[in-house]
């Protein structure tokens, strides 16, 4: 019956293809994130560019997690990158997305671009501790791209590029007019004609550096367009977006995974029973247990479909140019149900968690708002109604989500 | 049958037995909730004392709103008072906070004072001017209050100590060790001794000046005190935490309406329709309208139930001193209903809002985050689980909720 | 601001403006209510036509609860005859049904039928006891009208033609051909070329004699039509279905008390507390007190707006011919509001209450699963999403739902 | 950090250690299933004992599934024994249910049982296509068990005895008064003394054979005794409790699996577009896909976390008799886990469902509230407010859901 076949036991899920194992990669992780969390609440007030954090990141060698070992990178598989990033995201969910963005843009030249272009732009970000900035939005073609000697020439802006304040390289769309389509390139962020505004004010995650880039005849160098405009992405080329879904998904995990770590330990040290519960401990309350228990079914959840969303991703990639569009398909679904699910654990755990750790918990010194603010303003990149769409129409159609710089 | 009985058709819901009416008491508020609207967001992010604003307030002439038409105010009824506290909270939580605080106290001189304090207090109130603040709360057993010559000497800290930056006269509970019961007083903020600490620094409702009070030696005269150490308060006098009660449910209904309002301006104005919509326009957006239907119910439900509440407030109050246990229970029930929806409603319009607003709305200069934020902090007063508890119990048992500071 | 406009505090809610009192009708239906109630679950099992019981109903006096005193009736008022059908509701949905759809058709008479057809119809209605099924659906084209001499011939059928087994009287619609319209009439179930069949086998709602009614060459008359072919309903007409509408609502909520009590009942009188709970009856355990809670919750609020939406469509009534589409659309906002609450609290408590009531309440004895098949059945009329969606709709675009059978 | 030790990556998540595969295991039970499902409507409606159809489940080989290669069985491992139970599920829960009740019978011989009573009783019922049912329940103190010669009297009752009915061999459960403990033992079910009562009437589960068994001075032989009296049980024996928790969830999951399927049909073959909807077919409306997605999320996030616990269970059954208190605990909260998604699952869904599919769906030919009555009934085996109360208990105090029959 198709619903067994649809959902087949898994047979091997082992995550670790690759060089670096998950543990491994989380022993490099764990003191870059016990750092972080330790300056969180502090930098998540002040907002701006963490110059210094960011130097963090790049001395904890793990900018070269993504990148395959035979050009100098840690290897490490995307079930492994995906832990490393929820692990941060507990600590320091906008650094985490600036870690997590950098490796989207690798894997777009990895996607994208020719054998030459990985070696040379994989193999110099290892030896150059090159960071990473997103300026790739197909959606928004207010970058122009005209034909120039040996390139393009660039003029225009694009708004919220993650990470791109304090990056090496850009990954850039452009609208090219005489196609009537998007080109996919690189560009060095120093390079004349480029400028990144640190203008980003929303209300949460604060320091991902997702500032508006401006170019005023900014030169593209031919070897620098990972796709030439006119060009249709194959499917596995297409797998990018998923990619970007599932930092998302797992950045919200992370967050939701992290708010509830700090709840805990609240109601665990600071949280004074309620005078009416006829318990010693708040962490006695059986209302409090209660919802707890919510709270980790919520988590855990999102976790166990996050985890196997990043399976079925790897086993994508690994089928290299043969994907077909079905296969793509399924990666799709099962990232988009991913995403949902991470998305209201990261939204309710942070939203409800102050039912439980009380009043008192409120206090700015705690910062324990900054979980929300960081899950909605995240949680906003596209409407989860449309992927509840998606899936649903899925069920009931057999029709894929289609694919798009989203989904 | 006992279902039938329990909640009879309203022959007369009318609540307007009082001097002002609903709809001229809104007409004085309408020019101050739009004053304070319009530096609501700026004044958010600033936090701190509002001086000017609660100026607004005092001009306004409604500190003597619910001030008994017989010694000089506005004669306003609960429900008419709680009519304009939602409004006021619609555009500012934080100083409607305050301005309900302040018709608490009054309410308390009311419900605990003699006719002549009630002349006196009352009377000066709207002669004066005064802007009462909150030190009650007979929970918090820190400030003690031990005989001394014509009165008692205060000794001790109140926290949470709503409106108190910045108020003329303070209502206080002090420990009396001697009977092991409370006192409920009256002192002036000005007087010797006491000093009123702006220390409050939650994440929302920041201008509630809800600053600790330190007391040393403070001097508090037999004429100021309320209610004397060893006097269990009548059925009539617990009203006074249902007075309370029912301030919060509007607080919070005030802020799930103004989160709607602010909500649905932004789609009609601001937003763009997702690509994927096929609509041109985002109020045409058949999931954006979906959900802000479920807002809709959340809020319209919490306002019905609200609004009976107040009614049913105002009937017990009418009973004068010949009021039962019974009938105090079933206020108790009627407003717990109203504050978990209210409080529902608030939070969840606050927090899921921005889903259908999307990322830009995030941007810092629209503040919209500051609903949530001040849902959040005020909802916390006491753990909504145990309104829960109370209703559910008196449906199976037949208990009435117990009286308390909080129910 | 518009918020406040839109939901003015209630001046005068009284309901009761017509001759026979709430209290009194309510009176009326109590034995009714008691003497249905002990049949009921009996009555589920055997499904079919509730012969006596609708004797019963028919003795009661209340098939005369609408029609104006002055034609002979009791002139209930809309509010006090939703109370009636809620407190019917209560005990059996099913023949409660049907007795409001009895009511429903005397509605349709006085909305779209002449003065003439008025006295003539109503007033029968009231000498001879007569009870009037439905088999008006104008989306069901398939009964067809064509001219024949001193009326129309009807050929065809109609389904879910609810209270037409055991009626005395139907109202039609039936398609036009010539003008493409449909026409709205009223016809004796006993007439030539009319038979009715028993063939509704739903699994829940199961005595509603919902069948359908086969016309072969029925001859209706032209003195029977109430609304000839080709003429515009007016917006006092359009009414009706917002009558039906909250006809549901009311028998959604009279399910959702229904259940609540029988609940309540099981938990006080026959369930054991769970042997961890560390409490001696299951009345005191904190999580079935707390679950009953939110029990009470969604019954009190759709209880409310419920309340609420009566005394709204009961004004847009008094208004007479006069009334504007502006004004029919805000009763269809109130109706639609409390319909989306009540079907909600009828599904939830009935699905849930087995969660307290425990494993041995669903011995079929007991018959308590005959709370959700009757209310998952019932609340299918007509689906909640779109509901929701023109809630959503009116909120951001102002527009009103659009007067159809269903909204 | 804790948080990322708790739920590690799994690195080898493989079910198919043992002989048969899931896979394989999955081609048996598929024309049973398809068997099963031909007929469930039907045989839901008459009830009692479905002999034909135990047959069927006999002679597909399937009662020896988990039996140990060694002793003639198949030897699956228990995550391919879910599968298989679910894929049962899907089509009738109430066989699938005395299925999955065999096999904790046999769970329970591998668990108590000496090497001698494994290898006769196990190697018998392989031999002999002996069916188990239920009478083992320690809370239920009413089956009395005293010395015998060479044994024990038994005199009592036990109810819910699921399987009973047609049954072969039972396992039971008697209190022995002397040391105040249960003892664990086989007897078969046509012993002198024992008498199995087809008395069960729940709306739901209908064909479970869960009746009433009567031990009138039924004889106890000392080698058929699996616990005797006054021994307290391994963690590795407790974890009986969690097999059955574990199938429970499987069921659930299985009927939320079923319900999804049978309402998507509905959908894609006999519903109809609503009128309002714009689209040429139900399949098509958006507010129906974004709630089958919303469907889809229930049954995935219960599928993966249901198929972690057995992975998991798998794991502990695989540490023998060296298995720790902790490690115990460990399996209890993920079952616990999985069991609440899939209660969920399957009564949200098995209500939700007909919002989608439509009024025409509830005619009693189509049968579809069985799935609601079916989880309704099943899950109140043990009330899920403790499941909850377990997980958050946990998270905030360490402590493991204590070893009970249901924990």
């Amino acid at each position: 019956m198709s619903f067994v076949l649809q959902f087949p036991p898994a047979e091997d899920k082992s995550p670790a293809r690759r060089s670096i194992s998950t543990t491994d990669a989380l022993a490099l992780a764990e003191p870059l994130a016990l750092e972080l969390a330790a300056t969180a609440v502090a930098r998540d007030q002040a907002g701006g560019h963490a110059r210094a954090e960011r130097e963090l990141i790049r001395n904890s060698g793990l900018l070269a997690l993504t990148v395959p070992t035979a050009l100098g990178g840690l290897g490490g598989s995307w079930p492994t990158f995906y832990w490393v990033l929820r692990r941060l995201a507990q600590a320091d969910s906008a650094l985490a997305h600036v870690f997590g963005f950098h490796h989207l843009q690798l894997a777009g030249v990895q996607l994208y671009g020719t054998p030459e272009q990985q070696r040379r732009l994989l193999g110099q970000t290892v030896q150059k501790g090159w960071f990473w900035g997103n300026a790739l939005n197909p959606l928004d073609k207010r970058l122009i791209a005209i034909e120039a000697p040996e390139g393009y020439r660039l003029d225009g802006v694009k708004s919220f590029a993650s990470g791109s304040v304090g990056s090496d390289l850009l990954t850039i769309s452009a609208w090219h007019a005489a196609t009537q389509s998007p080109l996919i390139a690189i560009i060095p962020t120093s390079a004349p004609g480029v400028t990144v505004n640190a203008d980003w004010d929303a209300f949460g995650q604060r320091q991902t550096d997702s500032g508006t880039v401006s170019f005023d005849a900014a030169h593209l160098l031919h070897s620098d367009v990972l796709q030439p405009p006119g060009v249709t992405a194959t499917p596995r080329a297409t797998l990018r977006s998923q990619i970007a879904q599932l930092i998302m998904a797992n950045l919200y995990l992370g967050l939701a995974q992290g708010a509830l770590q700090e709840a805990l330990r609240f109601n665990q040290q600071d949280a004074r029973p309620w005078f009416q519960s006829g318990v010693g401990a708040s962490v006695e309350d059986p209302f409090i247990q209660h919802r707890y228990g919510e709270f980790r079914l919520l988590v855990r959840a999102a976790q166990a479909v996050t985890d196997d969303a990043a399976i079925t991703l790897q086993q994508a990639l690994d089928c290299g140019s043969s994907l077909t569009s079905d296969e793509r398909g399924a990666v799709a679904v099962a990232v988009a149900e991913a995403k949902v699910l991470s998305h209201r654990a990261a939204i309710e755990v942070s939203s409800q968690l102050f039912e439980l750790t009380g009043a008192r918990s409120t206090s700015a010194r705690y910062g324990l708002d900054r979980f929300w603010r960081n899950a909605r303003v995240h949680t906003l990149h596209d409407p989860v109604d449309y992927k509840l769409r998606d899936l649903g129409r899925h069920a009931l159609t057999g029709a894929w989500p289609e694919p798009t710089a989203y989904s």
